[in-house]
């Protein structure tokens, strides 16, 4: 049921596969990556986008990378094999899927100096591969576990697309409702549309109408309209970095529906695994905003939407206090409050 | 200073020109009607939109279709006039200045049941030309009053578009923030760009543009994070309908607003002419909230911007509570709580 379409990354022979998300659903292109630099331009330009499936671009990125560097010295190829790891991870700012992945990759390398090159090469190889296959199965027990907090009958609100396009296949917030999907078929979606970039009216509506999930277009500021009348039974979105007390940053307008969440008593809910948690952050004040181009406010199908010259901000995203925060469902279960504790304990896990 | 541009209704010759507000600030074209139907449908279409503009068109469209009603007998053009009236009132159905603009001008043709129809006729297009003229010197009343609640320095959020567009000139929030402008060129402004029409990147931003007020642009999804950091001192918007309680109907978006400025300890204001009042409504519940064309969510410059096939609402406007008003900024002053007494006061002046 979930691979109705091609998966957002996957391994195409020897090259890095990533279907541009950028003109999803009109049209189902293939972006054929052949050098590291070709994924870290598709994941700026956000070709792929959502933090695991950014996660997941960085890991195969250093498999490609690493299998190009063909010195014979293990500490040379350290040496630059670091440096690319450093590129990589500068990609983009605000996920912590994305350090992550790297740090777990660099890792192998660390954790093996006296390895070949060539035994180098393949350990990252097989780090990458296993990261690729993990998310999935990841995606997977986050949905188990979500579905259990999804009432019957549910109108679930979603935002932005924490989807089987936003991760190796599955989805986080959208793993989460495909799973209660499966088990009732009664639960219906109403997704944001999600300015900018359009992620739910481009990318979550599409994934859950091939899904057969029924679901609903809004704009974004139609959640506190809907919620008011009633209309709203549970709220979960994905997360691009989780810090140690369970402060959210997600994309833009997340905040938004947490407050009015709160303010309609609606629980809140955020779906990640647990590699989006940043433990060296206490809160989330330190988590560094992504600034994107005014022209993505400004612009929209190549043309101007507002006047020329205009000023525009467009912060990509955005952080929810963890006191509006019902639950987060991890691959190890649904955390609950005091977040800092049941994080610790899941990290340990 | 408010009059570099065309105002956005007036009589052109024995013609009512209406600046096409879908296709600003790209281009500036007029629509020239010569019967109430077509700016019936200019209103339908929103060619001219926001509550009091829509008022003044209402206004003239009945003098535009009084002038063409050649019957000699006074009795037969009252029972004509009057089913134009129904149609002019129904041509949008949730703010209150269409409905309160028809009676106004059905009440001089109630109160001269001796007048001939030519006599009629003229009461007609003076009451118009009234209600038109008015406007304009009301909205630099709402100014006024509102500009003394601007704190110095402030950083206003404005929602939709309540500006010159809106009115017959100068604006309700916008002339606020104009009146503002004036005494302290300190100032600024951040638009919400207001999915799905865009009026706040296409008209409030080229608005303030063209005054030379500061402005930036944001998605409307980006209000709370601006908010959460500090960034916005007040909140300032126009109105559709408010109840005799102060519950206000707007543009889609602004309870979001409201809510996330209450949850911020921002002011957060209204600003609209005592027309948008209507006293026959306890509260907000009755307010009827118009259901546009999903189409306008789905596509954006002509291009689909959805998936084919979603399914999408599009309520044009929702309701803020009472109790997230800070003041109702009228010509004859800035209404505070109780508002029920405050609005009953201010309708009897």
């Amino acid at each position: 049921m979930t691979q109705k379409w091609m998966p957002p990354i996957y391994w195409e022979g020897e090259a890095v596969a990533i279907l541009d998300q950028r003109i999803l659903p009109q049209r189902e292109k293939v972006i054929c990556c052949t050098t590291p630099e070709q994924v870290i331009k598709a994941i700026k330009t956000m070709a792929v986008r959502g933090a695991p499936a950014i996660g997941v671009a960085g890991a195969l990125a250093l498999a490609l990378g690493a299998r190009s560097m063909r010195m014979g010295d293990a500490r040379e190829f350290t040496r630059k094999f670091s440096l690319l790891c450093n590129k990589v991870k500068e990609a983009r700012p605000t996920g912590a899927n994305l350090a992550w992945a790297v740090e777990r990759i660099y890792s192998v390398v660390v954790e093996n100096p006296r390895a070949s090159v060539k035994e180098l090469q393949n350990l990252i190889k097989v780090q990458a591969d296993a990261i690729l296959t993990e998310d999935v199965a990841v995606c997977r027990e986050i949905g188990r576990w979500g579905s259990e907090v999804v009432p019957k009958g549910a109108r679930i609100l979603t935002y932005c697309n924490a989807g089987a396009l936003a991760t190796a296949d599955y989805g986080t917030a959208v793993g989460v409702i495909r799973s209660a999907y499966e088990k009732d078929p009664t639960v219906q979606v109403y997704s944001c549309e999600t300015r900018p970039f359009l992620q739910g009216a481009r990318l979550t509506s599409f994934e859950l109408m091939r899904a057969g999930i029924p679901v609903t277009l809004i704009c974004d500021n139609a959640v506190g309209s809907l919620m008011s009348q009633g209309k709203i039974d549970m709220a979960v979105v994905g997360a691009d970095r989780i810090a140690a007390n369970g402060d959210t940053a997600n994309k833009i307008g997340t905040y938004m529906v947490a407050v009015l969440a709160r303010t309609h008593d609606i629980p809140f809910y955020i779906a990640a695994p647990r590699s989006t948690i940043d433990p060296t952050l206490p809160d989330g004040s330190g988590i560094p905003i992504e600034q994107r181009d005014p022209a993505e406010v400004t612009h929209l199908c190549g043309r101007r939407i507002a006047p020329d010259g205009v000023i525009a901000i467009n912060p990509a995203f955005d952080v929810t206090p963890n006191k509006y925060i019902t639950g987060i469902i991890t691959e190890v279960g649904v955390l609950r409050k005091p977040f800092g504790k049941a994080i610790r304990k899941a990290l340990e896990e």
